[in-house]
């Protein structure tokens, strides 16, 4: 159905249908055992007792539900675990009963036989030779892994090496000679980083309700997902049914943050067809935590070397990303970002995806970008102050240029780094940072994100009435849809309150990327361009024949065909729509198709100034000011826009302050719940402000870059960097919590 | 959802989901109380004690069902009857109960006092001036009357004189002077004709499920119609809702055949904005019998002359076709379907609309086609008798050619009437027509149908696995997705079996005509045409670039681009689909629209031979063989178009030789169930002999030509010439019905 009502809108008012609220007739209801242990063989599975409990209509392991029965080390193929759990919180098995209750009970009645061993959960361990393995054999990469998603192909090389224990991927960047770039350099400067893993903690835990045809057997899932047709793509190929028979249907999202691209749609997809039952799956907020996908632990090995005259001559580091119990895909994205955002001559990065017995990690807002800025704009602060460099001066001279390679050696795309570094010196809090308090302290950082691109269609159809519709198969999880409304209005010269967007299910839908990595606006924008540039080439036809005119006469505005210099000449669009209705009609109906594969990317970078004050007896700290300046390319809804730079930047903040997945020594999840895992709250998050800095891509419709993922990035780093100007010493760990700034001052 | 399965089979194995089958959490149920009189005016209505009847969610009558307001003399406002009630079975109020029984049973307590007057049913009577009206004021012809829907304009002119009593509209054809033609004539024939209402008795009783968002307030009703777009927009009028939040919502359809233009539509909605709840209104059969809107009954006074050498000189009409308490425009199509058949150089036709207290009457398979037939090709058969002429000579002789004046005047587009009358006159069962045994007899007529038009567009769209989707806003009644399939699978050179239609809902759905007058394959598969040729142009183009060839050198067949003369080098459409899907990827996805926007028609002729075998002591007889020979334009499918072929005949033998609608002199409807109302079992049907003449329309997709129509309308009048040709006495009063043949033998 149209979006009549905005997402927004139905969220704020209470009214947003989420897929645990579709209501289904005959519903049943899911409920998952999960591994208690991070790694265990399975002896055998008791369901016996959970068969025969009351209401109770299934009861399923990896022995009874279908699946295409690839192998299990693969995420994307491990609905259930088989001989063994590679992490605490993996589904083991599940039960369908007639109502949650009965589920639940049930569930606690199934006995697992489990031989538990010590799990792997230090990446810095884990990837020493000689250390336990997770897996006894070298894990495949599973098809569509985050990296991919997101960034268009970046990390597209990797290696495998079935000799290297748990690391599951490297990739190595290299130019120059790294030798000859630290010789040449003046200072010289190494730190050791670490980050946590963060999860994406969006307010509503995963949920599908499955619905099998009865006659012709097609799968209907509903769910909150970023990509309908990858999710489809996925289930498809685990259950083994045609991607026709399978049809996603979206429903109002909860917060994406890129942790909805199929989780659970496989397992409750597979229990209704095992059941023959419609389904539903919603886990709750422990089980969610446990078994979803958030972004790596990561550390870094960071040298950099500069000289007194401001030239950057070698960037060194040697990087491990936790992947989780599967190969992600994500170390190799992180390693090029690390090495991509300044020109060096030189440089080594080589980046290792590193395998643990915990959950898989997974895309979160610009994925792996914040961990590799914390640890670049960390090194460049250190090597700025070691040289007596400004901070923002060296970063803009050694800033890279549209057409510089990136770590991976493609050139950059048309960017913008240099402008808004340009724009943050002009800044007030920036010209007046000498005048800094005591325990204040102003933190610079740089961040972006090249953009993701992927083909789309779009077809924009006039009803009779002259509302126009926008059919694509993109996901509104940002209000996307009000910028394709816009884009849309501008080449037909009407009013976007006239124009409504339809996002089809899987089955009906215009081919589309997932809304991710910063591409809807960019990508299916262009083909909602190119489809309204048809439909109004065809009402231009139209109105010429009824006023007798040419096409190149024409033009609308205001929801009217005027004849240009011709007062009075003119036909309201609504006349022109309601022709393609009339029965014996001579005219058309308008419906124009609109495609696009920009394969260009348009990176979006920003600068953050953060200044904190620190109580420097007991390290408790205080982020004030938040000042985020993004080259946008061009604000089709600055509304929007600033909504993304805010919500970006408070996510920041959580990840500089206070968020982490904490695990025990077994492998067990101590963060489980909204009570342990903290996210900032509106007294922890400063007033933000978004500056936008007007940089059109010329490639994206009316200029447009992707703007969601670059907000996100700089902020630890920033944070970082303003408590080493408060404090004078150098929190090298994320989150940047008051034990760790009291402990670094009680160092220096 | 896409055709995963066709309507046929879906319908077959009982897995077809009709509108009283959607299964809505909530649900109430609706009860509707029909008018006991024919004609009364309405006093009071006392809904006290229903309403306090147990689970009795609301009783509503015309005082607080919310609608537009429009004046109650057009059907189209009249929800529910105000001051007065037209006809018996008009509704009068209804309940919503939480079950149907509930609601049954409040309905009998719903107390109405009627001041009961004598009703007008008699067409003749009605006609005559001075005659007690059916409405104290003219009648205005409501909007998207019938005779617009299915001739596409052929009946567009009208008058109205309020000074004509029950006459609601008078359609004069005339050309030359009737009374030099008729002075030309040799032979003079004249016959006064009658035809019965005749029910279209679709197995499936009307039902309609109606939602309201609880959110948006869209009401989206569940329904069985035949123009998803024309529902829409009547229910929107009605209702007073924009077209944006009415969504019909197409469901499986237990026969049409023009009946289903929306009726009970407005009333659903109404009650579930009105309850606020989701409603179910299912008519029985009974009550569909009384309130919906059959075919008219009319009555004709014809004349024609001939002269011994063949030629027509003269045709002359007077029509009265009853309209029920509506003016539903038929009577100006049926004066023009009469007038428009021969070449004569002299006519004088007048038809009259009669309004009676009855149901209004609506389209049935060629509205009024049949009963002009039954007029006309009584009287040629006469006429030839009379003239000593070989029947389909002297029809051959004077058969309308494409160019020549129809009865309104306009020119006769590209059409088949001569081929269909010669190739019947090759046929064997004709060349043997003088060796007839006693009692049998052949009998031949003419039907026609000038097929409608209306704009139409689609989306032709294709999925990343190489299946493709065909977007069309046209209801599959008759397995018109079947001829919409080999259309595309045509142009895009794979095989259908990898095509889907989806058949989609006024908010998603291309525009389109509704599936009626014949036109869905000529109008919609025009525009599936186009976009299908859009489809493939974007394949070839992509397929160029893979291959490094030309777009010019590139062709498809059996699903895989070739290279012409150059074998091997090659690439399947599969492999070009997945492109458009592919993260980064540099071909765009395949969509592309077509648009139609066909305006001449494209007539379709039929020929039945008719062999009867009469017992004339009894006046019993029996059809024994049917010939159905029409110009089909192209067959697209064949199987189809013979289906239709079959179906048509067999319900011409029904208006031939049993159905019709009775009343009593009350105005109370005596043939309320199938037990009363009989249509032809297979017993009586015998086995049809369809013969397809190819004659490509210059315009529609493939040469084809609208279909369904055609076969109904010559049946009637062939099995009267066949009885004439028997028994020697000529039936002028449909149905043929054995006391009247048996009356007529004694007569003669």
């Amino acid at each position: 159905m149209a979006d009549t009502m905005s997402d927004a809108h139905r969220k704020v008012i209470g009214a947003a249908s989420y897929s645990a609220d579709v209501s289904i007739p005959g519903l049943t209801h899911a409920r998952v055992l999960l591994s208690s242990f991070a790694a265990a063989a399975i002896g055998s599975i008791d369901t016996t007792e959970a068969e025969s409990a009351p209401g109770v209509l299934g009861v399923f392991t990896a022995a009874n539900l279908p699946t295409a029965g690839q192998p299990a080390r693969d995420r994307n193929s491990a609905i259930l675990a088989t001989d063994r759990v590679v992490w605490q919180g993996q589904p083991v098995a599940a039960v369908v009963a007639a109502s949650e209750a009965a589920a639940a009970d049930a569930v606690r009645k199934i006995r697992v036989e489990y031989t538990p061993s010590d799990p792997v959960t230090n990446i810095s361990t884990a990837a020493e030779p000689g250390s336990k393995l997770v897996w006894p054999l070298p894990v495949e990469r599973g098809e569509g892994a985050s990296a991919e998603v997101h960034a268009g192909g970046a990390a597209s090389s990797h290696t495998e090496d079935v000799s290297r224990g748990n690391i599951s991927a490297t990739e190595h960047f290299t130019r120059g000679s790294i030798d000859e770039g630290l010789g040449e350099a003046d200072k010289v400067v190494t730190l050791t980083l670490r980050t946590e893993a963060v999860h994406q903690a969006y307010l509503e835990p995963h949920s599908v309700i499955a619905v099998v045809d009865p006659v012709d057997g097609t799968l209907t899932l509903y769910t909150a997902t970023q990509s309908l047709f990858g999710t489809r793509n996925g289930v498809s190929r685990l259950l083994g049914v045609p991607r026709e028979k399978v049809r996603i249907v979206p429903v109002a999202m909860g917060g994406g943050f890129g942790a909805r691209y199929g989780i659970f749609e496989p397992l409750a997809g597979a229990l209704a067809m095992a059941t023959n039952r419609p389904v539903r799956l919603a886990v709750t907020r422990i089980e969610d935590f446990a078994s979803t996908t958030p972004a790596p632990a990561t550390e870094f090995r960071v040298t950099a070397g500069g000289t007194y005259d401001g030239r950057l001559t070698a960037l060194q580091a040697e990087i491990l990303a936790e992947s989780g119990a599967f190969a992600a895909g994500l170390a190799g994205l992180i390693g090029n970002l690390f090495a991509s955002v300044y020109r060096s001559p030189h440089i080594d990065v080589v980046s290792h995806e590193v395998l643990t017995n915990k959950s898989m990690v997974g895309a979160y807002r610009a994925p792996g970008a914040p961990q590799a800025a914390f640890a670049l704009e960390s090194l460049m602060d250190e090597l700025a102050r070691a040289l007596g460099a400004d901070q923002l001066r060296f970063r803009l001279d050694n800033a890279c240029q549209t057409g510089d390679p990136m770590g991976n050696g493609d050139p950059w795309p048309h960017m913008g780094l240099s402008k808004v570094i340009e724009r943050a010196m002009n800044h007030p809090l920036w010209k007046a940072r000498t005048e800094t308090a005591a325990g204040r302290g102003l933190g610079v950082a740089v961040g972006g994100w090249p953009g993701g691109t992927a083909p789309a269609a779009a077809v924009c159809r006039a009803d009779s009435d002259g509302m126009f519709y926008l059919h694509v198969g993109s996901i509104d999880i940002t209000g996307t849809n009000v910028a394709l409304r816009r884009i849309a209005a501008e080449q037909l010269g009407i009013d976007e309150s006239t124009i409504r967007v339809i996002n089809g299910d899987s089955s009906t839908a215009p081919q589309s990327g997932p809304a991710g990595g910063s591409m809807v606006t960019y990508t299916v924008g262009a083909a909602v361009r190119e489809a309204a540039v048809g439909a109004r080439q065809q009402i231009l036809e139209i109105a010429a024949k009824l006023l007798e005119a040419s096409v190149d006469d024409l033009e609308i505005s205001q929801g009217v065909v005027h004849v240009k210099g011709s007062p009075g000449s003119e036909i309201p669009v609504t006349k022109i729509t309601s022709q393609g209705a009339r029965l014996g009609g001579r005219f058309a109906p308008i419906t124009a198709h609109g495609r696009s594969a920009i394969t260009d990317q348009s990176p979006g970078f920003t600068v953050q100034l953060v200044e904190v004050d620190v109580d420097t007896e007991t390290g408790v700290y205080e982020v004030v000011r938040n000042v985020v300046i993004q080259d946008v390319g061009h604000a089709i809804s600055p509304s929007l826009v600033a909504g993304q730079m805010h919500g970006g930047a408070a996510q920041g903040i959580g990840w500089a302050t206070q968020e982490q997945l904490a695990f025990d020594e077994s492998g067990t999840m101590t963060t489980g719940t909204f009570s342990e895992y903290l996210i900032p709250d509106a007294t922890q998050v400063p007033a933000i402000e978004a500056i936008m800095v007007d940089n059109p891509s010329p490639h994206g419709p009316m200029g447009a870059r992707g703007v969601a993922e670059a907000p996100i990035v700089a902020g630890p780093a920033a944070v970082a960097n303003a408590v080493r100007d408060a404090v004078g010493a150098r929190i090298t760990e994320l989150p940047i919590t008051s034990e760790r700034v009291w402990a670094a001052v009680q160092r220096e």
